[in-house]
């Protein structure tokens, strides 16, 4: 069974004016490659209504799994939830169960759970809460769409939560062979392997360090035997 | 007249992979806000054809100005410029003018121009180079796309050249506000001061150090006037 495919939605106008520059694509590429599960497109778009229900849209329907992060916290411009209500044409209100969450939490720390927070507590009617262990609002499944915050400390952790629930693929795995010559002069040889290794992905990273011209060979793929013997003729074509 | 209108597309395995942080779009993202052009979204795909050209052509036709980075090195997975030439309907081949390009620096380095590195000569009909400082191969211009390296040191070299060549906008300016005071507690007077100021785009960013919870408000505007007179209403407000 070939792996679930994902895709991510990042939302905020910080990052596409360069305020913030985005941490949580790099950790979910990571934890997704660890699973098994094969994320393969990203888009960041603005807090702006349309663009959000425009990429849920179109990649809830193109993936077995989306991922957006932002835009859920209690300011004016945290507008994801009523876009991906949108999106799936739904009715969202203030929820009694994201309520209780809240409440349960602001009891213990001793803040109030006013009116620009409850807008945290704005859930779309069918889906399901995700919990977190570093903040009071929760964030939401509905369908195959999981509803993440921006914070990086927050989606990690609601990753964290979301991870074992999904059902994982094979683990893609990796050989990386650090190579001191100019990309120009491997690519040659290494189009060739990658022919003859047809179930296996070559990628090479050039680098250049100190005046050395290098390449990062990199092998992907899910059969750790196939994997080291492809390893191994890197090794005798370049070293 | 309103501010031109850009995308990104950042093609690579790598990035979706976890194995290389993209740093492109940060550096891309602070430029063009500076030079009052406006990232309305990135994209990140794979190194797959039929991804690449889907991308290119939806984003290209949605925004004014359209640059690509990744995929246009001399190994079988560089595929960009083929992709790219796809999604336009042009020829590409090898092109004497980029040919001659690479041939001039390698003399100077030695290097040789084999049949890999004459893969970076491959420019679509019709397209105009983009040289660089750091390597020999150029990237191109066809249409409103800029097909640029994914080495980060490259993309900013090349990204130089381009920038004093595009329709600047009016600068997008922003003032930052720290507040020590945690985001639900701000969210209502800001909204209401968001509502007064509605020629000014209002983002709160909420962090939490040290147990100290609080919120970078940050004001975007092109008039400075306006920006100045909205923080100090908004230090009035929150300090």
């Amino acid at each position: 069974m070939p792996n679930p495919t994902a895709a991510m939605l990042v939302i905020g106008d910080e990052i596409l004016s360069g305020r913030t520059r985005d941490a949580n694509l790099h950790h979910l590429s990571q934890q997704f490659t660890a699973a098994g599960i094969d994320l393969k497109e990203a888009r960041i778009v603005s807090d702006d209504h349309d663009a959000i229900v425009a990429a849920v849209d179109a990649l809830r329907e193109t993936h077995d799994i989306l991922v957006t992060s932002g835009g859920i916290g209690p300011t004016h411009d945290d507008i994801t939830a009523d876009a991906v209500a949108a999106a799936f044409g739904v009715h969202i209100d203030v929820r009694e169960d994201a309520k209780a969450l809240m409440e349960a939490r602001y009891a213990k720390t001793g803040r109030e759970l006013n009116e620009a927070r409850l807008r945290m507590a704005r859930i779309p009617d069918g889906a399901e809460l995700i919990e977190n262990d570093v903040s009071a609002a929760p964030g939401f499944r509905i369908g195959n769409v999981y509803v993440m915050a921006g914070v990086p400390s927050v989606f990690t952790s609601m990753l964290d939560r979301v991870l074992p629930t999904l059902n994982a693929g094979t683990p893609l795995m990796s050989q990386s062979i650090r190579v001191e010559r100019a990309e120009g002069d491997i690519a040659g040889p290494l189009r060739d392997l990658a022919r003859e290794f047809d179930d296996l992905a070559f990628g090479s990273y050039p680098f250049s360090e100190n005046g050395v011209y290098g390449a990062n060979v990199v092998v992907r793929g899910t059969d750790s035997a196939r994997l080291n013997e492809a390893a191994t003729r890197l090794h005798a074509l370049f070293s």
